[in-house]
């Protein structure tokens, strides 16, 4: 193929691959030339062959621009590369993007890959129309984006480089400043000093697990548990030991005991408060216990809790934190499901391990963007967090009633749910020869998503339980979802 | 002691850690009762003591409220709470947020921590007046803030919480569109669908590395080599194997080649282009020859390109990925030299390992925010990105050649500079006795900061070498610092 060829076809398959849009204005001959290295003679030989495949036209004093419509291909392998990953061709091209799954594809593999499994839902929850009973996060409308969004903005407009800087691990000042408040208020004491923040909670847990266990160490986690807690053990390549967990008091602290008594476990993560998915509040005297514990181990205890805020009863539930006094716990939760998901600001309170975990931090991705630190310290200054939650939590109280009565309506004999005091998921136990991966396919061939059981254990023991998100305010598409995932379990059943 | 005294002794401790600035209002009387969970009695009485150790004050129909000016402490240890990092107590108080060090406070450590070194050096450089010769990042006033921050601003205006399902891995479409585009415009064909976006070229590499290679494993790196290599393969429990490396061609290759033939190793790491801290041009000759290397071995290639935008000639610089026809290159890239650090935009083109690298970003910190994403996409879609671009390249070739007179003006006989060929950082090495820790700190105590040498290795090889950046705009107090420099350099000779 002589140099101007495969120019052209360079320049087409980029075309066919979206990365130029129907329209838009390619290369100039001369900077294309300089480029690319080649003569101009090159280059214009180069568009006049792609001028005859109706790739790009020459529009006079303004350049070469792509077509809104291109002409066929012509038979070569123009999209792939040379182990790129599996291009989609003429559908990227009809988008002006690159293919996004709105959905799965394929049938999950028997045997789940539960990260996987996870993102497919993720994405599965953006794909239009759907009903996102699967969703981890809570309804974006309830967020006050309005407020956020004008801090946001006031701080872009005066955003210099040296945020960086100022903003470096442990993180902008202001903002953690606003976050040991906030505890201060809520009755929790936190030294300022303490707080590392993250990248969202997803962050705050890898940093901390990773600050006081090794690969191949064995980790103690809740059975169902929170996925985040998996992914970050998979992550490290270590091992998950899962205790029995109770829907209403948290996990089997007799069955830890046991579990401390015969294996070297290296650390235990937990979420203590209106765990995901079962909503629970562990009492205050099981917390007491679980730290007691840990510190008759010395065992590093994790403790994710990013629903903190999300509490049905009158006042914030007390924290492992607040029972520990040996430093053993590293506390991590986020914004992300009371302010802003997007936003991506989660922190830790590492204890003794605050030093390894603002390093490992550092390490991991230098420091955490400044704007949505700013933003949102800038809130918490001077805005209604309050008015928001009170609202928030008044809410999801009621959505929490409603749902729990919808399936006890609609779904097959021998259902049974969990009875969440905060945090706006749902528990839901179907009849056992019911697979919820089985249920989550034909749900989403329907414009439905579930959040399947399949993601909540690595020894899939949850095959036919399901998780529901009711932050969305009911409605009757909502409503007709429910009751076609009854009459699809009833089948199943 | 008693409940309330208890209460009053926590809220002491939170004022004077700066957790309640000056003037700031504290809880109500009645949620105080409801946040402790205590009667409201008790708060008064707290209130009441809190008053009489001039903590707080009322004030008719408002509340209660910090002091502008706190009485002495009562002498017990408020500021301290168990295994809590040391707290300045008073200190805070008087600026009402928590302490940030401008600079290290303590002489370095014979046996370095080179990450505990590079944050202490990034830090130096946010205190006042300090002339950032050691800085890693371009002079923040280069950046085109006010229109990067006019894109930011109008998204979020618009921002809402779908973004978040949006720009999950592999990240934003459009930024993943207008990163393919600006390559195919350089003449790199590349397919979007190969783009992960991660917060920062920092994350790109700290994925990469982890997708291809396992703790214990061997990774072979420059040296000198750029530190965030050295972290990564630190953070990952690997070892590293130093290579030496030609300040104008880079990587030895035959020394290269004569390790991958006596031992096991899993990866290697290079920056091809304006190498951080030597700043050479690797040659197309010497690239394809590394990756035909690569290719006979089985060797991943993690390629840092993150100053791949700011060369010295006419052209962009070819990189690895260009020669790779076994997709072994996982390509690493950024905005932080670019355009803009804070906004922690990066991506990574991990040929074969995508499918990994997207997992592991989605397990690290689930995805990357928001808002930078789609500013900079809308940057690079509609704003002078190229015409930025010119300007600095421009004025970095000029300051490298004053940088460079200058150094040789006021520096001892026996120092040699390297020469630049892109890039803003230049490498100088000093006479052997000259110890760059000591330099550093001498520096530091005229506010003067440098990269000192033990950052490029973990084998402390150059001890007698610094970094220092050019890319500030030449001003008197920059001459009258390398004037310092050099004195002292030429006194510890």
């Amino acid at each position: 193929m002589t140099r101007y060829e495969q120019l052209a076809d360079d320049i087409e398959a980029a075309v066919r691959r979206g990365v130029f849009g129907p329209g838009e204005r390619i290369l100039s001959v001369r900077r294309a030339s300089q480029q690319h290295g080649v003569s101009i003679k090159t280059v214009l030989r180069a568009y006049a062959v792609l001028e005859s495949r109706s790739v790009i036209e020459s529009r006079p004093q303004s350049g070469y621009f792509v077509r809104a419509r291109l002409g066929a291909p012509q038979g070569r392998d123009l999209a792939g590369a040379p182990g790129a990953p599996g291009s989609q061709g003429k559908e990227s091209v009809s988008q002006g993007k690159p293919r996004r799954a709105g959905a799965p594809r394929q049938p999950m593999p028997a045997n789940v890959d539960v990260s996987r499994l996870v993102l497919s839902t993720l994405r599965s929850i953006g794909a239009q129309d759907a009903v996102p009973l699967g969703s981890p996060y809570p309804d974006p409308a309830l967020f006050p984006w309005r407020r956020i969004n004008q801090y946001a903005n006031a701080i872009a407009r005066r955003h210099t480089g040296w945020n960086l800087i100022d903003d470096l691990p442990p993180g902008n000042p202001e903002l953690i400043r606003q976050i040991a408040r906030r505890y201060a208020e809520n009755g929790v004491s936190v030294d300022p000093e303490e707080i590392v923040i993250t990248v969202g909670a997803t962050e705050a847990i890898n940093l901390s697990l990773q600050a006081v266990a090794r690969p191949g160490d064995t980790v103690a986690v809740e059975s169902p548990t929170y996925y985040a807690m998996l992914h970050a053990i998979e992550r490290l390549g270590m091992r998950a030991i899962e205790v029995s967990t109770h829907a209403d008091t948290g996990i089997d602290l007799d069955a830890l005991e046991r579990v401390l008594a015969h294996q070297k476990v290296a650390a235990c993560m937990v979420m203590p408060n209106f765990q995901n998915p079962l909503g629970f509040r562990m009492p205050d005297a099981n917390k007491a216990r679980l730290v007691a514990l840990a510190e008759a181990h010395d065992l590093p205890v994790i403790e994710n809790d990013v629903y903190q805020e999300l509490y049905f009863g009158q006042t914030r539930p007390s924290t492992l934190k607040q029972f520990d006094t040996r430093a053993l716990v590293l506390h991590c939760a986020s914004f992300s499901k009371s302010l802003s998901a997007s936003y991506r600001i989660g922190w830790a309170l590492p204890g003794r391990y605050r030093a390894q975990v603002e390093k490992l931090k550092f390490l991991n991705t230098l420091t955490t963007p400044s704007v949505p630190q700013v933003a949102l310290a800038d809130y918490l200054r001077h805005d209604g967090y309050d008015r928001h939650l009170r609202r928030v939590r008044r809410f999801y109280r009621q959505q929490a009633r409603l749902m729990r009565a919808m399936v006890e309506r609609f779904f097959p004999a021998g259902t049974r749910t969990s009875e969440p005091q905060g945090g706006y998921v749902l528990w839901v136990e179907l009849p056992p020869r019911v697979d919820s991966m089985r249920l989550y396919q034909a749900a989403l061939a329907q414009g439905i998503t579930i959040g399947p059981g399949y993601m909540f254990s690595m020894r899939n023991e949850y095959h036919h339980y399901i998780r529901l998100n009711y932050s969305y305010p009911w409605n009757a598409q909502t409503e007709a979802a429910l009751k076609t995932l009854g009459e699809m379990a009833a089948k199943m059943a």
